[in-house]
């Protein structure tokens, strides 16, 4: 066999390769674990050009894998697969494009829910009393997004079509459509006071670890929201906790952590105005996956470049 | 004295009426009530031809305004002021246009929030709960809007923006861009089915009253949602209350009521699943309400037609 699926979704992937009628997309192996059916020595012997996978499982196969050459990701985060230590003879692509949509839609919720008081109402109901009071309205308000790639782009567009002032912080400052604003990291302590809604989509690499720290949170405004849906690593979570305790910022929702599951005596769980989701922001569906693993194939099999290539140093 | 600007947020008015510079926009008074100041007796004496205030306040001054030309509610419901027996010898003009993009924000908030489980992350974190499942998305998902004026399009186009599918209803059936399908209240036993949000924006007619009771709530998807933006007399209530009790549709959100605050010992307080929200979903807010009226008093000088005329017979 040329090409191996391994992925917890392997019978999705299964499916849509069955339909797909992709000419040349044969001769592969599809399965959830290696296990009796598949051994690493199955692997061993035959010769795996590419494998599309969830990384960690990934990682698990790559010793068994000598001739891979082209290992495509079924996420965005590929961060197990870049150690240094590790193997980087082979093209990595992970998958962008199909999460800004997802993403959108959790930032503007959570955006929109507290403009709207969801929790406030719900809390007023129990109580039986009716919430004689104005609500916020997300239009006018301002967003500050760290990290506009695709993803940041599709939420920087979504809070625009609801009348918000856009600030964006990236690597490299240069002009964005959708993006009123762009600054880099050193323009934080004139951005972040500006901002209604702070939300991190920086992918996790040596730069992005802690840069939401106490001071980051101190520029925040206090009515301010913090939101996390990049990577755990980015957010010093004792100092989050304790601005979020303080009333240094306002509230919090936080989808990623840098453990996960969130261990089950982190502070977290007891801070106050802190909303915690479970790394779902932006699930990965294996239709759209494997959409753009289907593109890539067709690429691979042609000889052309790939598409969303992760280049092992810069980490993205 | 010609106009008299009557609402609750006097101060606010006076502020624009002062800066807007507008021609011909003198010789008027300002109040939050008739009292000392202002008087009855001072009204029938003055020549007042135009009125800017909220309906209920209106109608405690229209018989004192013998040469009212023109009354500019500051609202969008004037139901108050269509009585048979009241006067109808004036131009009534409400306010349209400002509200679409709060009435979005609220639709699109309570929906994402469905979708996303807010309120069930909240429970999970309460009990200190890694909430391991798979939340909806709303991409993708049908969204039908009982009532598309000029608020029902801003929803559908703030609906289509996430990717749902927009299905409409309204008095005559004609094509309009942002709905995928417009039928009239005939079609509802096959349209009701296939929606996974049902949002009522019906303006408060005699022939919207009791429209949502138990026949239309089940036809509803039992994984839907009931949104009500419009007038309370929309829905028979008890009918909601049975439908979210028994499981006949998922949830339910309400902003307006029969009665306003709910009364104290109403189902509603005790119904599951059900959202409440203290009509507040598209505040008015006199800067915008002023902008509407300043147009409408240039035209009103001119002698042109005015925007947003109310009609008597109609309703809306």
């Amino acid at each position: 066999m040329t090409g191996l699926i391994l992925s917890k979704a392997a019978l999705s992937y299964q499916h849509f390769a069955e339909q797909s009628r992709i000419e040349d997309l044969r001769d592969w192996w599809v399965t959830e674990c290696l296990d009796d059916v598949l051994s690493a020595d199955d692997l061993r012997r035959a010769s795996v050009r590419w494998l599309l996978a969830e990384p960690s499982l990934a990682l698990a196969v790559l010793p068994y894998l000598p001739n891979l050459v082209w290992l495509q990701s079924t996420w965005a985060g590929v961060e197990v697969l870049l150690a240094p230590s590790l193997r980087r003879d082979y093209t990595l692509t992970n998958i962008r494009g199909i999460f800004a949509p997802l993403m959108s839609e959790y930032v503007l919720a959570h955006c929109l829910a507290h403009e709207r008081r969801l929790l406030a109402h719900e809390a007023a109901k129990r109580e039986k009393r009716w919430l004689n009071e104005h609500n916020g309205v997300l239009r006018g308000k301002t967003l500050l997004i760290m990290g506009v790639g695709s993803i940041g782009m599709g939420i920087a567009q979504a809070a625009r079509f609801f009348g918000m002032r856009v600030l964006g912080v990236v690597g490299t400052a240069r002009p964005m459509s959708d993006v009123d604003e762009v600054g880099t990291f050193v323009d934080l302590p004139t951005l972040l006071p500006r901002a209604d809604y702070v939300v991190n989509v920086l992918p996790n690499t040596p730069a992005t670890q802690n840069v939401v720290d106490a001071r980051f949170l101190s520029l925040m405004k206090s009515s301010a929201v913090f939101m996390n849906v990049g990577r755990g690593q980015a957010v010093i979570e004792a100092d989050l906790a304790a601005a979020l305790s303080n009333g240094i910022i306002s509230a919090a929702v936080l989808d990623v952590y840098r453990e996960e599951p969130l261990p089950e005596h982190h502070v977290f769980w007891d801070t106050p105005n802190l909303t915690l989701t479970s790394h779902t922001a932006a699930p990965s569906f294996p239709e759209e996956v494997f959409g753009v693993f289907a593109e890539n194939h067709r690429r691979f099999v042609a000889g052309e470049d790939l598409m969303y290539q992760v280049s092992f140093e810069r980490g993205y």
